[in-house]
Formats: structure tokens, sequence, C-alpha cells
């Protein structure tokens, strides 16, 4: 019965949105106080990482480990992701260094278009991937699959469309 | 006698950078190993914040509060800094949504070539402002100010050069 009246404070919240003709998140959002009622449905947790596109894996390595004194991890290919990883450990969280490997690798665009490389998306934790999902959609946020993938750390991972998040590029990923 | 060797070693490491003719991060940095000796001089803590850049504040706070579900600050004006602040408090760490504030703010320039914002930079904690600007200038490491500056949390900052660091603005705070 709590989820229930849970669900529909958070509707009531999408229908206060549609129902004012916006098409993406607006005024009318901002004043909806719905999200006052916590959602039993799903939960966003932790920053998982902050991700990097480097043009030089090595120098940015070197940065990290030798310059500021943090753990690294070895290099490691993810053919299927078409990157090459490396983490950097801090106290809290990490950040993910990821350089291009293969000839369709995802990150090369914004390579191009960022020459010295930069930051390239923020993974926050979530503890239900296909309610938030439908959540976001509802919201007119897009989602960049259909279904959620496995991503880079064998879990299930969503990206958001980064026009619908302040132009941030988000990933979702069921801890 | 132990801080002494360990600045020594850290010291030679950045001989073996000078004396390999660098004038930047490179392989000769990459293959000091002098890091795996733990800096007793200053440490590198935990990710302060993520910094967003916004041209909507009210508009990426909801998306944080009312589609995500998190907790999230008022807006607070920083004249002296040039922006509005909105915190997006997470499990581990936090979201700063940076929105321009007055004629010469510091993110203008980046929500011109953005316009959708984007990520700006990263925050990280440091027990000691004074010794890490020091290591980074040996590395070659610009910092972006002589000395630190007191940051938008009233405490002592440095920002670093993102050419120097991988396409990536950093933060550092006295925490």
């Amino acid at each position: 019965m709590l989820r229930a009246i849970h669900y529909v404070a958070r509707s009531a919240c999408v229908q206060m949105s549609l129902g004012g003709g916006t098409r993406t998140l607006s005024q009318s959002v901002w004043k909806c106080q719905a999200s006052q009622v916590p959602s039993t449905l799903w939960k966003l947790g932790r920053l998982n990482h902050v991700a990097i596109a480097t043009p030089n894996l090595e120098a940015s390595t070197a940065l990290y480990r030798d310059v500021m004194g943090a753990q690294v991890s070895q290099p490691e290919d993810l053919p299927e992701h078409g990157v090459t990883t490396v983490f950097v450990t801090l106290d809290n969280t990490k950040l993910e260094l990821l350089y291009p490997l293969g000839n369709n690798s995802p990150i090369q665009n914004f390579l191009d278009k960022n020459k010295s490389g930069g930051l390239h998306h923020v993974c926050i934790e979530v503890d239900n991937i296909q309610a938030a999902m439908e959540e976001v959609k509802a919201h007119k946020v897009r989602c960049l699959s259909k279904e959620p993938r496995i991503g880079a750390h064998g879990k299930p991972v969503v990206f958001l469309h980064p026009k619908d998040c302040a132009g941030v590029l988000v990933e979702l990923e069921e801890a």
C-alpha cells in the first residue's frame, strides 16, 4: 500500500509536467514537490566513478600515480566496449581513465572533439535499474538503449541522453 | 629522517623527468617508480565534488531532485566566485551545479562553448595544499594561481591546468 501511494505521488509529478505542455524538464517540474516522498521503487546510490577520456593513457596514469600519489590499476583491455581502462582509486570513489581500443571505440568521437581529453561521463549507482529507467523515461529523459546492457564492470547499465541531463552523459549502474 | 628519505625519493623522480628533457608528463614519468614510496608530505584524499555547469539551474536541479530522487540544497549565490550553486548529495560525494552569476562569471566561457552545459571540473581533497602545489609544479603541472585561494567552501583551493591533466580541470582543496 505504501508502495502504491509513493508511486501515485511520483506519477502525479509526471502528469503535472506533461499537463503543462512541457516537452523537457522545466519550471513546472522544478516546482513539483512529489520527490519529497521517498521512492520505494528504486533508490539512487553512490557515485561509482567519474570517467575521463584521454589521448595518452600512460601520461594520464602517471599524473595520478606519480604526481598525485594515487593507487592505480594495471591497464585492462575491454574489446567488447572498445576501451582500455585504468582505475584511479580515491578514498570514496574512483576515476576511470578511458583510452580508445579498436576501430569503433565509443570515445573516439569525443577525443576527436577534445584533443587533450576530458571529463566523459559520471556513473551513479541505482538499486533497481529497470525501475529507474521507467521513471526517467516517464520524465522525458531519454535512455540511450532500450534495455540495460552489461557494462564494463559486468553489471547492468544504461546511459542517459546528455541533452536531457544538463549536457552530462550520465550512466546508471545497478550495484 | 623518514620524511627526508621520502622527499628525496620523490625529488629523484622529478629529476629523472627533467633530465630526460621532458617538458610535460611523458614516458619517463610513467616509468618512474618513486611514487611507490608513500609521501609523508601530503596525501590525496576523497573526491569532494564533481562540478557541472548548467545553463538552466532549475531544470538541472529538478533532474536530480524530482527524477533521480536525490537530496538537493537551496540555490546559493556566491558573488565573489561569480556563480550560483546547488549541491546534489550522493551517498559518497556530491555534484555541484554551477550557474553563472554576474557579468564576469568564470563559467560563462565554458557555457558559450557548451550550450547544453556539461562536466566542468573535479575537486579532490588534499591534506596540505602548499606541499601538493610544490610537487605538481615540480612535475611541470601548472597551477592557475601562484598561491592557494579561498574557494567556494571557504577552504584553500588551487586549480590545475587542464592541458597538464588529460584535458580535465582539477581543483585541489585542502580539507
